[in-house]
């Protein structure tokens, strides 16, 4: 055991319970009732920050929550990551499917993790990954080995979008200026292969409204004679892809990035199993866009998914109503070549075009951001890569995410540094969903991979020089 | 002023008031925590018959809520009315679109109603109307003008479908027998021009869950390669309707009683202003099945509405989940000739052909009921058509109802009695709706009207016997 596995061993239940303070606070950014725990998570975090020997400590307002910064600046002729991470997380509910409250943490041991995982909204997304990158740095300064400089920049609004940090980096240009940003908010392999996102899908969120008559009615007087909003909003929906799955909206594949027959023979390679994902998930067939694989599909190709919909009734029983109103929450993820506020004008102007005269329709934008690609060349990228290999079993190996950071490619064009992407989450982790986990493995083997980073980048970074 | 309008002018306040009591007390039968006041109103309805000077008074245990009897019989040779109504309410959501509390009656004039409407949920539909007939009865019994044998029936679970009363009624047979069936539960066209409801459409009701993956999802991890339940959904009620808006559920139109162009040309007599309709809806265009008239599409054809549609994340802000599953609520109005419990098995056998591999699907039947025409040669009818006569400056006009009240062809069933419904309310009395109301000059008309239709029915009887 190395000086570093043994700081972990000996301090692994503190880290372990410093975490769970965090988990309990329901730090919810999508909904405005719970800014107080925002407020109050921020400032954990940034007491978090400072215990471990942070300079600068400041919750810096932004027009939402305060972002979290703190650095340790040792040499300016050094190199510095600047670490991102949020310290909000996406709302709980459906409640009921929890098996343990999703703000009262609980280990419990699952078959992927049977040294234990922590139960919690936010556990893997992104509350255990940031803090990860607290205790690393925790234990760089006080063995004082760390090779670099390090800057945080922890937010409060990544699940809504990020509304709010693309004016705050501009205007605090100077403050973040980095040579790499490291960022865990992603997902790997497997606990033996372990795998660094390179690559993240944009995003374009959007809320419909479609408006039939002025008030609800009885759907006995005015049924089959007066537009239904659900009915409408239905085929309007199903309107959004053809028969193969594809998206029917005019322009929207028109700068897509087609990978080549070589990209995709590499992408293939990747361990997956189509007939035990079907199992994990319960279903008797995938769905998706014709010609493409399951993996591809998630990751490479754009998609439009309704994330909500409702109207009319909703409650126990039955009530014959013929609504006024009705909404869906749809959301599209993109990739390089896809700019997001032109596919939300593309996607307004075809959901208003295929509207029947008989209903009116209103598309809110809600957020968006453009997808993202890490250069393989870049040192950056090779650091993660010795970090992992030093850590793990097995090499890390690249792999796409389908996932999106929005604010990720706003990064690359204000700082233009790279943003490396060391996410140590499994698929199966749940987050977003109900009873969001993070494997003991992975937290304590994020905070002994991170220094690593850190050494090799700096070691590059000379070289480069 | 003859002596009923004498009788009904000396206590207009004290009836207004009493029903205001029992407009107070939410009778949500679609809603089990509000068994309470279902018992409560009840009770209240028990004690205002007893107090009218009816006899027997009883609440009688159902399988769900307690069935109101009250009877006066004065001579087993003359003829015995069945006078039919219900206490429970509809739902009063959307509760934000009521411009005062639901369940805080109150007084105002409208355009429609310039002497005053009383705003309230179950003003119309049914508590307003059916307490018509309790202070119909207290003025004849008061004043010794009672021409025939009435009974009442006053049930707490119409708006849910009536579940319990055809078992009810078959058991209660003999002590609910009757000559004829009175139910004030309907409208007529306007103040000025009367009519009568002579049909009602049948009802299935079902609420279907479509089941994606076995968990909620990340739409960026798992868009795109898994079946999403809501697009699914979509598209399943989209293929319900096809273009013409014919329901497309095989079998569906197979017994539906076709107009004949004679009886087409009569109905397309009633006063009718297409413009004015959409105007009073705020819509620039009506919707419905190719080939028939607004007027036919809401009364005497069938058809297919969504009253509720739920899935995903449909909390303030955005989520970006692919949810495990969604739901809806769906009705069919039903016209003569349509069986509820086929055409129920109809739609579940198509809606599970239609669902993709991808996902599961479940069919639960709320409720159903046959459509219903009362014959117009009836002396019941004709005993209608005499009353409003009497009371109203025109003679009223026969028009069918797109409503339903599906006990009553279960009530010709059991007692092989005709129905007569002489409804008092307006279709702009937003029944079902936010803003509910009931104008005190149809309230204070139809404790007039009622009256006549006793004497009336008794003449006839005589003369027929």
């Amino acid at each position: 055991m190395n000086q570093l596995q043994e700081y972990i061993h000996i301090n692994k239940e503190r880290f372990l319970n410093e975490l769970c303070d965090l988990l309990k606070i329901p730090s919810i950014s999508a909904d405005s009732s719970y800014k107080p725990q925002l407020l109050q998570t921020a400032k954990e975090v940034a007491k978090a920050l400072e215990k471990a020997g942070c300079k600068n400590v400041q919750q810096i307002p932004s027009n939402g929550n305060p972002v979290v910064y703190a650095d340790k600046i040792i040499d300016t002729s050094l190199p510095t990551v600047l670490v991102y991470g949020h310290y909000d997380v996406q709302p709980a509910d459906p409640i009921d499917l929890w098996d343990t409250p999703p703000f009262e943490p609980t280990v419990k041991k699952t078959d992927i993790h049977p040294d234990g995982a922590i139960f919690a909204r936010g556990a893997c997304d992104d509350k255990g990954q940031m803090f990860m990158h607290i205790k690393a740095i925790e234990y760089l300064i006080a063995t004082n080995q760390l090779p670099c400089n390090v800057k945080f920049m922890i937010e409060g609004e990544e699940e809504i979008g990020s509304p709010s940090l693309a004016s705050f980096i501009k205007e605090h240009a100077e403050l973040f200026k980095n040579d790499v940003i490291l960022i865990s908010d992603t997902g790997m392999i497997s606990n033996t292969q372990p795998s660094i996102t390179t690559g993240l899908r944009g995003l374009s969120y959007v809320e419909v409204e479609v408006t039939g008559p002025n008030r609800d009615l009885h759907s006995g007087f005015y049924g089959g004679a007066v537009a239904n909003p659900i009915n409408i909003l239905s085929k309007m929906i199903t309107q959004l892809h053809d028969d193969n799955n594809k998206i029917t909206i005019p322009g929207f594949y028109d700068h897509v990035y087609e990978l080549s027959e070589k990209e995709r023979t590499e992408m293939a390679k990747a361990p997956f199993h189509q007939s035990e994902y079907n199992k994990a998930l319960n279903i008797d067939e995938e769905l998706g866009e014709k010609g493409y694989t399951t993996l591809e599909r998630s990751s490479v190709r754009p998609t439009l998914d309704v994330n909500g919909i409702w109207g009319g009734y909703i409650g126990e029983g039955a009530k014959t109503v013929l609504p006024s109103k009705a909404y869906a929450k749809i959301s599209m993820r993109l990739v390089p070549g896809q700019d997001p506020d032109t596919i939300t004008q593309l996607f307004t102007d075809y959901f208003v075009s295929i509207a029947p005269k008989s209903v009116k329709v209103t598309v809110k934008p809600h957020h968006g951001g453009k997808a993202y690609r890490t250069p393989m060349d870049s040192i950056g990228y090779k650091a993660a890569h010795k970090a992992y290999s030093e850590t793990f079993t097995n090499t890390p190996i690249p792999q796409p995410s389908g996932g999106s950071i929005p604010i990720v490619s706003l990064f690359s064009d204000v700082f233009k540094s790279h943003t490396i992407l060391m996410g140590f989450g499994l698929n199966s982790d749940a987050i977003h969903s109900p009873n969001e986990h993070y494997g003991l493995f992975n937290f304590y083997k994020g905070i002994e991979t991170i220094p690593y980073f850190y050494k090799h980048f700096t070691d590059l970074y000379k070289q480069d020089a």
